[in-house]
């Protein structure tokens, strides 16, 4: 057996910013200081019509391949998280092959969709393709354009942000992956969505709103407060390391204060949670490589040799995955 | 390392039938005798309102446990494989988990497009899921709605119906699964598709007609004429068997005279490839798992202990995936 490893990352977040004080002008709605103070977010990006989610993901593809000199004909396979794709088929994926250049390599390319889940699932899934030994170098990438989205009317909005981020795993015969858990709960699909698709994609589907994302009923704090810390001790007993071992959580960058008191309900320092949302705001099946990207950037990921790194993940459905690398 | 067998399948196609002749006197095109001759289809199946992508798709995983008397809760890991989804988030798979009464055990469930050529993909993530060990039993449903993507005006809308198709995979000390190949080119992303999507799913994205399916470009016949005799060599060369163990080939079922033709080019007998098109139409993501159910139901999987059946499937994008197991 393989085992997979992170070696390169790479993140696009368009240049468009929108504060939230333009957003409360746009929406009439007063979200400071909450936003800023409890979520942890005081602008966010916007992507335009030439930042597509394709463009996105290639731009944050192509940045992983160049900082470890990786051609794109040495990746085996891309694997595409969204919930926020750029056609109902084909896959983004295979257009991301194409746009990296990939393409003459042929290189199987294809989209996952656990919503904001897909950062933990996709680095699963790559981990088992390289665990069977065929399959050395995979490409993940997370993509978020929820702002396309929008309707510019709710509070609840100011949250969404637009990015992309990609992580590079290769085979390695030394962990690396250690393993996962997940739980999913579809009882909750209704509450909040983009709830346009086979049978509504029709002028009557758009007369109810169902282009736009949709929050029907609210999620209660509990299911990440209580959600996360479940998987991260399943996590450690599963994959058999201790919480001493824990050198970096990367977890859904979808709330601050949720995610320090999980930190604390744990009993690990904060500073072991890299947040990045008061940089680019919440930028959904995006954001946990983006924050990888950005702890390596700021040398956060130097001295964690031996340790272990978390990404845990959240979103609507619901579902919930966590995934463990020895560094 | 644990070894992926299939234990039990489901099939769900509506009731409402369309005929080529009905076909003709809506859209105004002779399709006949080409459609019943070449593609092999002569009818195709219209889900109604009722029977939307993660409905057929519950009811196909509904047959499959039945079959076997297993319960939903058994169920580590549900994968849903489709690009005629229910709504572009949460994924269709977490609805079909609620769906089929299997939410209390919070399996994983996530939604898989790489189009059509689902089918195979499917059962080789599921495989590599239960290769190391921590997942038992996973169900994979193909599903496809895509004549609620139509525009009922073109002649080659006349290939598509609706259905899914259900397998369930289980754990074994012995093969099981053996291995798989893939190629995709995303350089014919743009040829065939629905291109609704982040950014034009608005109302100038309905006026430029993005809601329907668009044969913008055809793909040649040598894609699948050359593709797949391609990928089955090098499916037999990576998993080590001949061609004389090949016991049964579950092709996409997009057109008769294609899989007859590949068959002849291998020099293997055309009743090894099981055909459905006949009786169900052409149901992309399903067909595959469509075609192994009516198989066992027609006693044609009986004898093939020791064998290797072969799933091989197509899908714009486009991607080629080719998976085996040992029966």
């Amino acid at each position: 057996m393989k085992y997979a490893k992170i070696i390169s990352s790479g993140l696009y977040a368009p240049s468009k910013i929108m504060t939230n004080q333009e957003f409360e002008r746009l929406v009439h709605f007063t979200i400071d200081p909450y936003f800023t103070e409890q979520i942890g977010i005081n602008h966010r990006r916007l992507s335009n019509e030439e930042e597509t989610p394709t463009y996105m993901a290639a731009e944050a593809a192509k940045r992983a391949l160049a900082r470890i000199n990786m051609k794109p004909e040495e990746i085996d396979l891309i694997i595409v998280g969204t919930d926020t794709p750029e056609a109902i088929s084909p896959p983004d994926a295979a257009r991301v092959q194409y746009l990296i250049g990939a393409h003459k390599a042929e290189p199987l390319a294809f989209n996952v969709n656990a919503s904001c889940a897909n950062g933990a699932l996709l680095l699963d899934i790559a981990s088992r393709y390289i665990a069977l030994g065929d399959y050395k170098n995979v490409l993940v990438i997370g993509v978020y354009a929820m702002t396309k989205f929008l309707s510019w009317k709710y509070s609840w909005e100011a949250l969404f942000s637009d990015g992309a981020g990609a992580l590079i795993l290769t085979a390695s015969d030394e962990p690396g992956y250690l393993g996962s858990v997940a739980r999913c709960d579809g009882s909750w699909w209704y509450n909040w969505g983009i709830y346009m698709g086979a049978g509504t994609m029709n002028l009557q589907g758009f007369e109810r709103g169902l282009h736009k994302l949709d929050l029907r009923a609210a999620y209660p704090a509990t299911v990440n407060e209580e959600g996360w810390p479940l998987l991260l001790n399943r996590l450690m007993e599963k994959c058999n390391f201790s919480k001493d071992e824990i050198g970096m959580i990367f977890f859904t960058q979808v709330r601050k204060k949720t995610i320090q008191k999980v930190m604390e309900t744990m009993g690990l320092a904060e500073e072991k949670a890299h947040m990045i949302m008061h940089k680019y705001g919440y930028t959904g099946s995006a954001c946990v490589y983006m924050a990888y990207d950005d702890a390596f950037d700021e040398g956060k990921l130097n001295d964690l040799e031996g340790k272990v790194i978390i990404f845990l993940t959240s979103g609507v459905g619901y579902q919930q995955v966590a995934v463990a690398f020895r560094v």
